[in-house]
């Protein structure tokens, strides 16, 4: 068969030899019905702007590799189909695609990603789910291999990464709760040794500390993220005699914040009236609840986006102008704690 | 610097050559130990077994591609997690990855598809989302380009798919309300000409003519599937006189069943007392409802790995045995719809 050559491609597309290569190389934006019409010149002349000898000749595989935690039964993860469009969208904007691969159990086990780099698979990684001394980052710091992490780890720990400010969700969340006229802000936190559980409970601590209210220690418990860890941790405290029980109660996640909920029926107590829960995640469905509960928005698209755009440059070898983004997330306050507190 | 052959990387990690070449290539399975092993004297003696040099020889890529329409926000996808794992998890114990690539609003413009193949970026696709006369579908066919579809389109045409049978489904929601005593039973259903929907509604046809009951046309409303559609569909029935308003609403979603929950409240009726709501697809959540809320799940894991392993079937030459699949739901009754209703 005879091998059609671009510029067949490009007298049948009725643009210019150039055109056809930078589209193909994704080095220039057209309208949408050039784009179509090159894209259909390709396919109808048999042309194959072939992506495995273009690999070979640049031993580059222009993939991204990305692999995350899978959410227990019946918990939703509330920001991967959000995450996968901007991601997928602004890898193939900068010539990239994403490839997904099975999740590791055990973090400390590099497999998957000894694997992809070994065989070229991928030219970069996207992690998430990041911890205190994240092996995953030690490990792709030593290698030297291209990574963008969504989350800090240990300070002192240096690599790109984008992360939403979870110190000022919690501080937007507190400050909003004293507003409404509370001083009895109970919080459900994350275990001990958490990265993200620690940045959020700075931010309660800060707001705390800044409107003179003296938080007791028995105010701050730390569960798993489970709605049976919420239910048992708020029984504790709304059992306690009225004048001493918090009257709010803020969350680190959804799923403890209705489980909060749930004791609080059990006790007679009325949400949105006489006790104010807030969760964090925004996660769909939580503003059908009864009361809707107030949450803390991730600006997911934006930190996908960022993420790639980062990683995109340090592969392409350009330099990344800042290759660190911290961004705000956002409190959305519904009925389950948008009443004043009478006194 | 001299290239590293595989036979020393044999040595290093103290086993064969052939074992080496063949867990490499992912024709055989050991233990996790020795997988460990041969990939760390992989990383260690700087073997390069290239996925790059390899799909060049083959003319493979070894990567499968995927999209998905992405979710409105504040609307959940229940699916996309565990089928993604399921998916990259079965593609990689066949020597596969999974591509994502972003999603084309206008499901007639196939340009993602004709640039995938016409790069030779993958070597077969998953679609899922299908409907009637599927525009990617005819496409695939027309190029026999290797994909299997997550669902059915027009009878007639004649691919490999894995579906969930949503006539079963919904015949096991209806067969449930008629054996709580329910004989009003409206149902809250897609719009005309969706695959998904057309099957759904069969299964509620079909239960209601199997038990003698002779449905009313009012009973059957159409809609998109977003909670506000259901409180007024569900206002129109609940505020019809009580011997002729329905006693039992399911709906094709969880959302328009939690929109028809909210109607309920309106109007002062108790769901799980004096009428029964049910959803569809199981959403993480819906189980925190007030009541809870009766829902029917997919098998999505086996979805995932049934779907992937036909196409793998499919593009490593195998004969595949059985190229369509139909997997039954589950019904997983709560108590928005357990009592059973006084005459």
């Amino acid at each position: 068969m005879k091998r059609t050559t671009l510029k067949e491609v490009a007298a049948l597309a009725g643009v210019s030899y150039q055109t056809v290569s930078k589209v193909i190389n994704r080095q220039l934006q057209v309208s949408r019905d050039t784009e179509e019409r090159i894209w259909q010149a390709i396919s109808a002349s048999g042309y194959q702007p072939n992506q495995i000898a273009r690999s070979m000749r640049t031993q580059r595989s222009r993939l991204i590799g990305y692999t995350w935690a899978p959410s227990p039964p019946d918990q939703p993860n509330p920001i991967l189909d959000l995450f996968l469009h901007s991601m997928t969208k602004t890898a193939e904007e900068n010539g990239y695609h994403l490839l997904c691969f099975p999740y590791g159990a055990d973090l400390s086990r590099m497999e998957g990603y000894q694997e992809l780099i070994a065989t070229r698979r991928v030219d970069g990684f996207i992690l998430s789910g990041v911890e205190f001394a994240d092996p995953r980052v030690q490990f792709l710091l030593e290698k030297d291999f291209p990574f963008v992490a969504f989350g800090r780890s240990s300070p002192g720990m240096v690599f790109p990464y984008v992360d939403v400010d979870g110190a000022a969700g919690m501080r937007q969340v507190t400050e909003h709760l004293i507003a409404q006229g509370h001083r009895r802000i109970a919080v459900l936190a994350w275990p001990e040794g958490s990265r993200t559980g620690q940045e959020r409970l700075n931010g309660y601590t800060w707001a705390m500390r800044d409107a003179g209210i003296e938080g007791l220690s028995n105010w701050i418990v730390r569960g798993e993220g489970q709605v049976a860890f919420g239910i048992e941790a708020a029984r504790g405290w709304l059992t306690m005699p009225e004048n001493q029980r918090p009257t709010a109660i803020a969350a680190f996640n959804d799923l403890m914040a209705i489980g909060a909920m749930q004791a609080a029926r059990e006790v007679g107590l009325e949400v949105g009236v006489n006790l104010a829960i807030t969760g964090y995640d925004d996660t769909p469905l939580i503003q059908y609840l009864s009361p809707p509960l107030t949450s803390v928005r991730q600006p997911v698209w934006q930190a996908g986006q960022c993420a790639i755009k980062i990683l995109t440059d340090i592969m392409d070898g350009k330099h990344a102008v800042k290759s660190q983004a911290l961004l705000e997330p956002q409190l959305v306050v519904r009925a389950s704690s948008s009443f004043t507190l009478r006194k």
